[in-house]
């Protein structure tokens, strides 16, 4: 039995895997970068003795938003020149916290000469508390920023029988994914509630399906969520899973709308409003697909779809992984899991065009009432 | 090129192995509790709004010191109900931080009922920034504590030509390494003052050499560290490892003496003096052998051998596999390195009598001046 939310089959591959193949969601988060520097701008003249303390909530390896974080820095040091910066990463217990520590001090894969972990001043941290609980004391942190990372829910309510994505689940099992989102969504809101100064803002990018009914990979001719389905299909058709290891291949994820985002703050007596938390931007955003950039224009689909699929495998491989019986030899599980990548490679690379992962973020600017 | 303090071949050995097979470092950590209550009663009536902040630094993978944790836990709940309590734990980036936060959150190797980092209240991280640098921002620290950890020393001033220790190292061998120790020594203590709040406390056990020049080891009829330089050796004439091998069998430590410990304060014009820092309490202590302690109840040998040569093999291994040449592939260079620690647990499964390795720690509770 593990615990809520330390769960290893919503872990992003480790070993620097995830941020090595997710420069999509770096492109999320550097398109976030506007929304930051007004939140800082807000609060920056807020002086104080106390450390200016920085938060990535699941934040994997800490690649993605080490530019941006580089970024906050530099904008804080001109803003404040001796004040102690803490920036303190979060993720789940299951999380490579070594290849994190290892990237922030430059000793993943290639040295690097300034690593962010030794800027003069500055404090890196981890957490390995799941951000829909309260990690910091109360009214300790400074800044807030989230992407690509509170569509993970705390608990799977159910299985999706014949989808791996609540996106293509039944009106029924959609219900109870949709509930569990909007349960978290406000458990999120009041943790940092909590942890918040007052007066200090959240940035947070988070997937979601638009105003267009658009989501993560729905924009192309091969939605990423509906062929990811069909290899773990083809899996169980040809007997090489069994049927409830295909039921058991569902993503514990729901992506929520810009109503749900924007419920708890429209109702002025919901705990997030008495909490203090306000609503100060709200959009959403489509990030065009990298890859499918790159291969429009080089042209070499093989090259495209061995990029292509390890981006979205870095996220999907522990749920597909955790799906199989525990009960087979770990090389056999790891032979299935690469069956079935390889398999959609295979797909990628046969008509190329056909496929993107356009992102699709609902971002929100949240600050805590002074 | 690894960083300074960002070295592959100083790391406990990971996945929970370090604790699992450290009762003795356990045992060590244990007999501080006294000191540590009377380090707390000093400071917990020093009331204020922010958290009380503990750490642990060079906390490896957090189990020896987890049941010290608990216990500081309890005493601040007691004295202070209400205050948030933070708990950090540091040690390097090739540390497996990984193994560290699973334990904390309960899901290391069993199931934990009543995981430390889901207590309410207290809130728990982790850092991988050397305690050779400044680690916490200026005066955030409520209560720092080190145990097995700060004769590992920053970098390896040379090797050591026909030992694995500078104990047994030439003349001129221990004095670069002594030197290294000493300037280290004021490094870590310096960056200490900067961190602990005014009137508050450290409690380190470090391992040291004694008054009756005792050092972990070498009580035993087959002195630790002389027996394993003997197996390292043997490896080399039988051609199995190269005389450059050999001599990169050099693990990066130096056991300080109580003179060198009380140095830099009784030196009213020391660096560290000036800084603030004041010495409390100072005294050395004599952990006997919990291993051999069995063997001598139980008198199965084999069993002993088992269970003794995991204990050193948890912090000496990362050097050996580090002293061997990179181009030699992986799994021969496991090899290699289980063939050494086999031949060792031989060597005590045909005379436990003569082996037992009782730890030798100086003890100092070091108070930051008003």
């Amino acid at each position: 039995m593990t615990k809520p939310c330390a769960d290893p089959t919503i872990a992003m591959r480790g070993g620097g895997y995830y941020s090595d193949n997710s420069i999509n969601a770096k492109r999320v988060i550097d398109a976030t970068t506007p929304l930051v520097e007004e939140a800082l701008r807000g609060t920056v003249s807020r002086t104080s003795e106390r450390p200016y303390a920085i938060a990535d909530f699941g934040a994997a390896d800490g690649g993605t938003s080490l530019e941006l974080m580089r970024k906050i820095v530099r904008t804080l040091r001109t803003a404040c020149p001796h004040r102690a910066i803490t920036l303190t990463y979060t993720d789940l217990p299951y999380n490579d916290f070594s290849a994190l520590f290892r990237r922030l001090h430059g000793v993943l894969h290639v040295a690097d000469a300034a690593p962010l972990a030794q800027e003069p001043g500055v404090f890196t941290f981890a957490s390995a508390t799941s951000f829909h609980r309260q990690i910091f004391p109360d009214e300790t942190l400074s800044f807030g920023f989230s992407a690509s990372a509170m569509h993970w829910l705390s608990a799977k309510p159910g299985l999706i029988a014949d989808h791996v994505h609540a996106i293509g689940a039944t009106e029924t099992e959609r219900a109870s994914y949709r509930e569990q989102a909007i349960s978290d969504w406000t458990a999120i809101l009041l943790a940092r509630a909590r942890e918040l100064v007052p007066g200090v803002r959240l940035v947070l990018a988070n997937l979601c399906v638009d105003e267009l009914g658009r989501y993560l990979g729905s924009t192309a001719v091969a939605n990423l969520l509906d062929t990811l389905t069909q290899h773990w299909r083809a899996l169980a058709c040809a007997n090489i899973i069994t049927e409830d290891e295909y039921r058991a291949g569902t993503i514990q994820q729901y992506y929520k709308t810009v109503d749900d985002f924007v419920a708890p703050f429209t109702d002025p007596d919901s705990p997030v409003s008495r909490a203090g938390l306000r609503l100060e931007h709200v959009s959403t955003m489509l990030t065009p697909c990298p890859y499918a950039a790159q291969f429009r224009h080089r042209g070499d689909g093989d090259a495209f779809a061995r990029a292509y699929v390890p981006h979205f495998r870095a996220w999907s491989e522990s749920t597909f992984v955790g799906a199989l019986n525990p009960r087979r030899p770990e090389a056999e599980r790891a032979g299935i899991i690469d069956q079935f990548y390889r398999a959609y490679e295979a797909d990628v690379a046969g008509r190329p065009e056909a496929h993107w992962a356009d992102r699709v973020h609902g971002l929100q600017t949240i600050v805590k009432a002074l």
